[in-house]
């Protein structure tokens, strides 16, 4: 990117004081940036800074006094730190969106079809019969199974594995090396000790807005015409495990490393943190929000609480108890001193160290 | 696939009830079958649907009597849901099967040898001196090194990679992003407080029908000539550690997200739930079965045992102490009361509501 | 490999007895050599083997006297242990850097800059104003993004994806699958439930003989200029979460499938268990040493302790209370018990009997 600061000012709704002709290349930190670099003054403590930055354009609150001079070009506006996040959005659309076209060698078999403005990256795979929307990027490495449907607007990054049959909304996010449709773990016992593999028919569904970070891996539902399904604006972190025949509700949030078991329903706008675990078969109310590490072994019909260890209770409750299980040995030995007591209650010192061991 | 009623009814040994010439090309539930789909009618509960489907054909117990119009031809057999597993696997068998041939571009070393009707996706990467039997799949992007032995029927999903040295046996099956074969962890603490590797020259042996899910990791034995084993018939789910030199017993399932720590070795036929810990040089005993998120750091001597807890105890007097811990700042208020009711009996309710906080 | 006899008693500075021009071309355990195959002998234990061995050559400490006829070569030495893991540690070297120059296809754009002595696998790709130190193993499958830098010596194996930016010092590894640079998670909460996505603009730096395991995954940091940073000599095994902003302090050591989040500091010289969780905007003291499956959700300050728990406290403590929580079914009995007798002291056993239940 290449821009002037006027330019930038313009889109911003900004305005300039200093040389609107001087170009723009890059974003930067107040403290650390470049000629060619524009940063912003928000927080006061960092005013020092705008005396000495090296950046071409530096914007700030228009009510801003300098108290020494400035060689940086300035952009005044209403909020500093909003007009640069919107820079920082802009940037990184640009970044995101700026690849296009079929690097090569890549595959891609002959009765697929993709929309307009794609991005395919070398050593992709695209299979059979698959259907892609416009302005998707397929990075290099990355899978496509048969009979997939992408939609507009996604982007698979290096290494995303698609198993065939999974159905992809519209801008959709996923990151290096997630599997989508991978069988789930369904084995049926057999009387000599082995199992046999229950064939997994079904699929995965992820509606739109659906972020999910890298190294995951949801399942395919078992039974054919079932789906292992994420809802609209669920954002997944990295190395989570999403079991076969799983839904996740609307905008529910999940931190890296936990998992949900076989058939689970998770409900809408859930919080849950990181290395939590869901059994089977259980559904989770909205709204609720999951402590780190908690293991859930029963549905959870009250919406909008708080829970927390293995197996989950309120949270609250769970913190309470934690601090007197720290406690424990003392309260051992409070219990023993009582019964001494009340046993024999001629008891005396020297025993009363013998039963503390 | 295309077959008509007749044929399946016959691969059934079932009876036609109605046009036997009619076409079948894919399977589905009852209630969402389409022309041309079979549904099978097992579970009375669901009778009503078979009035209404759209399905070519239903499977139907040999007594089933309607009781309205059926539009469908029926197929009668001793156990619908038998019968109809048994398609669902036979349609499994071809669709995994049906993939033959090698795509391009694709890589082998000239010195590797494949057996018959192979199946090598693009941007598959053999590596020298390898070995593989008949019937094999190796999807796009998968990485085997050198000198690997892979044994006959067996699959390979897209993105395995398998390090060099490593032998997978006959019908095993490896799920996308799982990684055979990488270094143990190992490394030998200095002087200076850095840390020396150690190299890690050892294998991974995959026995025979083994089946491992996603984005799982097994590493390789540290020394010359040891390797990691996994036995016959072990089955392991998505984002599973196994570390250097361990052994995985016959017929063991372990749960996604759990983990064993280096040379530990796990008995046959045990039952491992997810995000469990195991800690290294352990035993655990043949038939045991491990909670979720539980913790093992001592072997497990006793066969057959349920076992929970960070470190585990027995499940029951697991379940039994944590109901006890969800109320301990009771049993400490209580044993508050009894203090105050033995040192000064005189106490009254006031004070015992200040002992509470 | 092939060397004679002669050739590796002189790299380990030992005196050979026996046929000094023999062909040694690989390294074995004295129980299971071969012909061709060198083995050692330190533990008295093993002394047996050493007279039915079909080891070529075995190592011995220079005083060991055959009490039967040993058919081997024999080459003596100050401490056989040692020498023998010198001569894995060569034999690794070679191994590893074996590899050297560049499978077809493979991708690198044209204003990339590679140095000498490179290794770049079939199907590997490399993105844009990439700069590659001198030997460098790029394995196939392997994903570079735009502006990497990668130090001297480094090793990226099979199906490594980096995103763009990422910073990689000298002699680092990286095992298969491993993630590095993904989007942080951070979402902004909107009015009407649904989350915004944070534009992720910061980078991953590495610094030097960093290693990590395979299917591990490093966040980018957030904010543009900012970075996630491994410091020198850290080890990471397989299956972990470094989430966006962390740091890891030098020479720290994390085992698989723990997880630090957002923006917390882990001090120097720190043994982290497995799957341990560390919640976000959190600073760890240099030298703590932190007990399996624990979580910390506040800062430790105190150098040098051991930690163990949800959320932790000192690992003996720890230990401590759970010795009495496992007991706290007969604790809670105990406590009624005292109870009956302070309340009914004329209590009789048939009651209490009752209240056990």
């Amino acid at each position: 990117m290449e821009f002037t600061v006027s330019q930038i000012a313009a889109m911003l709704g900004g305005e300039v004081q200093g040389d609107g002709g001087e170009k723009i290349n890059m974003l930067a930190k107040i403290q650390d940036a470049k000629k060619g670099q524009i940063a912003f003054l928000s927080n006061p403590k960092y005013e020092q800074y705008i005396y000495s930055t090296q950046a071409t354009a530096v914007i700030v609150k228009k009510d801003f006094v300098a108290r020494k001079d400035v060689g940086a070009t300035l952009i005044l506006v209403d909020d500093p730190y909003i007009s640069f996040t919107r820079l920082l959005e802009e940037y990184h659309k640009m970044i995101s969106y700026q690849k296009t076209g079929v690097e090569q060698p890549s595959f891609m078999a002959e009765n697929s079809v993709v929309g307009s403005n794609i991005y395919r990256g070398a050593f992709s795979y695209i299979g059979s019969k698959v259907t892609i929307g416009n302005n998707v990027k397929i990075y290099p490495h990355v899978y496509v199974g048969d009979n997939v449907v992408i939609g507009d607007n996604s982007i698979l990054h290096s290494g995303v594995k698609i198993y065939s049959g999974t159905r992809i909304g519209n801008k959709c996010e996923i990151h290096s090396g997630t599997v989508i449709g991978s069988d789930g773990f369904g084995f049926a016992p057999q009387e000599d000790g082995s199992y046999k593999t229950i064939p997994q028919l079904g699929h995965v569904i992820l509606e739109d807005n659906v972020t999910i970070g890298a190294n995951t891996v949801i399942d395919c539902a078992t039974m054919f015409g079932d789906s292992t399904i994420i809802r609209a604006g669920v954002k997944l972190d990295n190395l989570i495990q999403i079991a076969h025949n799983v839904e996740i509700g609307k905008n529910t949030v999940i931190a890296a490393q936990s998992g949900v078991s076989g058939s689970s329903k998770v409900g809408e706008n859930n919080v849950i943190a990181g290395q939590v675990g869901i059994a089977g078969h259980l559904t989770i109310a909205n709204n609720s929000s999951i402590g780190a590490q908690s293991g859930i072994s029963k549905s959870i019909k009250e919406e909008g609480q708080k829970w927390m260890g293995n197996p989950v209770f309120e949270i609250k409750e769970y913190f309470k108890a934690y601090a007197v299980f720290k406690k424990l040995p003392d309260i051992n030995y409070r219990l023993r001193e009582l019964e001494d007591k009340l046993e024999k209650p001629e008891n005396n010192s020297a025993e009363k160290s013998l039963s503390m061991e």
